[in-house]
């Protein structure tokens, strides 16, 4: 049987800000059937992960796309891989069948094409929403979790800074980092993220960066005796801060720079001499270093949320059409928690 | 007795580039017998480092002052501390007696009062001369070697980079790190220099960055395959241009930012994608974190020195006086190895 798939793509490669018009949705026939004596699994799509670092792989170059797999160039026309839930419709694996789930990588369109050898397993929601297998059990998560146990090396007590701490990593990272027992202060740019961290999450404190005009006095006042881990997700003004408040045998985990991914001119510079003296190690990871931390990460988080200790914070947009604009939201901040779209009902 | 104790300072907190109207010459009345009942010792100082951390020491501010203990503010007029060696010539504390050699925190000047839980500590020479523990036996020893082999981690066949190779710390990395069986390619700012490197030092490639237009592109040259480990002894263009040509999982040791020091507006921004994408770890660290591995580092070095496979490079100056230009000479890259100034024969 041929279906018309739809699926979202770009015009063209994009250097500054992600606009509506960069985005097509173009539609191109499916035989979802699958010809005798292939492996393809064919799925219809359920939810998908909308994440900033796609946009590094828009752009005509970014140091990032030769680094890794998952992080390739995106090429105009194409369809576009992405983490997600999708529904086994016509499977030439033995191993999978119709109507199984799975989770992986499929695409930003309404049904994918897994090869065999590329990332995708058979999913057990485990009794959860199958939209937290993008977030708060997907990589977000394992992002969050591996990031803040084995980047940073958290002992009880220490002062824990997250930036873009009401996004779909930092959230996770907060609410860990006070399970764990540590002071856990955040930023976030809207009064209502502000009062999610606090009055939610538990975090102990948090502010709007946007009503701040020198974030250095600003951490100097959330942190006045030092910080001793910063997980950092937008880079650029907000490290340089950090670092100059940071405790010796800082460490500051880099996550993510989402304030320089649309202007590679805006980069963080930070003291070098505080660097030094303070000893403060700086370092960049990926989720994909973390597996050997999955099974810890995943009974952590399902007992922690069985419990209720812990919150999934998501914002889910509807249908294949929103894809641009939930993605084009991520630059201006305007998602809370983890953003997903939901393609289609199960 | 009292003699007139000569002593160099500064007239004034600076800023900007040393400059020899800076420094002033001082004499002060001192009395070199111990009190009945005092700890003091009363040494005569022989040889005394000149190292560019002073200069953050000397500005009206600096981060680093505050840090720790050996880092902190130099007040105008006063005597400046620095590491040396010195002889004895009056002892209130029963373990040390006239004629000791001492190693440790002496004073730019010609005579030291050394207090009771200062640092100094009774000196072995075996058999080096009394300068080597200045540099290669002492704190630029400790830091190349810690620095190196505890932060840096490396592997045998790594391709390490090292800046102001031909300086104190820089040229013993490259030494250590060509020891252990690393590829080493170092940068300096002279030609001299640049030989040697390659024909003294055994580094297996090195260039004259004043050279050198596009530094990314010069280190994509000496380094086709990437850079394993960076160790920065300048900061600035040169780390970002490192980074840049870094592999994935590598790693820097931040031990100095000498292009910064003068120039507080001069910093890194290295690109924070690459630091995530390749998992860069940026770690600063100073030689007092590496005393665990001491006994290691002077059993080692005292080695090779005996069987001639690793070279003390100094650049001694004479004389007390010469403090003021060998310390500003640091900073115009006149020293080519360890700089010392001796102040009296043994």
């Amino acid at each position: 049987m041929v279906v018309a798939n739809r699926y979202i793509t770009i015009k063209t490669q994009m250097d500054g800000e992600p606009k509506e018009s960069d985005f097509e949705l173009r539609t191109l026939a499916l035989d979802i059937s699958v010809d005798p004596g292939s492996n393809d699994i064919i799925v219809k799509n359920l939810y998908v992960s909308i994440d900033p670092y796609q946009l590094n792989r828009m752009k005509s170059f970014s140091s990032s796309q030769k680094a890794i797999g998952f992080a390739a160039a995106i090429t105009p026309g194409e369809t576009i891989d992405a983490y997600g839930v999708a529904k086994v419709v016509a499977s030439g694996n033995p191993e999978f069948e119709k109507d199984d789930l799975v989770v992986g990588l499929i695409t930003w369109g309404e049904y994918s094409v897994l090869k065999e050898g590329s990332m995708f397993r058979k999913l057990d929601p485990l009794g959860f929403p199958l939209s937290y297998q993008v977030g708060i059990l997907g990589f977000s998560g394992l992002t969050a979790y591996g990031g803040f146990f084995e980047v940073c090396k958290p002992k009880k007590g220490e002062k824990v800074f997250v930036s873009a701490a009401s996004g779909s990593v930092g959230n996770l990272v907060g609410q860990y980092a006070k399970l764990f027992g540590c002071y856990v202060v955040g930023c976030a740019g809207t009064k209502e993220k502000v009062a999610l961290l606090k009055e939610k999450l538990g975090f102990d404190d948090a502010f709007n960066y946007k009503e701040e005009s020198d974030l250095k006095s600003t951490l100097k006042k959330y942190f006045p005796d030092g910080i001793d881990i910063y997980f950092d997700n937008v880079g650029a003004e907000m490290l340089e801060a950090a670092v100059s408040n940071m405790n010796t045998f800082g460490r500051v985990a880099v996550c993510g720079v989402i304030s320089e991914y649309t202007d590679a001119g805006k980069r963080a510079a930070p003291d070098m001499l505080d660097v030094i003296y303070k000893r403060i190690k700086i370092q960049g990871f990926l989720a994909a270093d973390q597996m050997l931390v999955y099974s810890d990460f995943l009974s952590t988080t399902t007992d922690h949320l069985r419990t209720g200790k812990l919150h999934a914070i998501e914002d889910i947009s509807h249908g294949l059409e929103s894809v641009p604009s939930a993605f084009i939201g991520l630059f201006c901040g305007h998602n809370t928690g983890k953003k997903i779209v939901k393609i289609a009902d199960e």
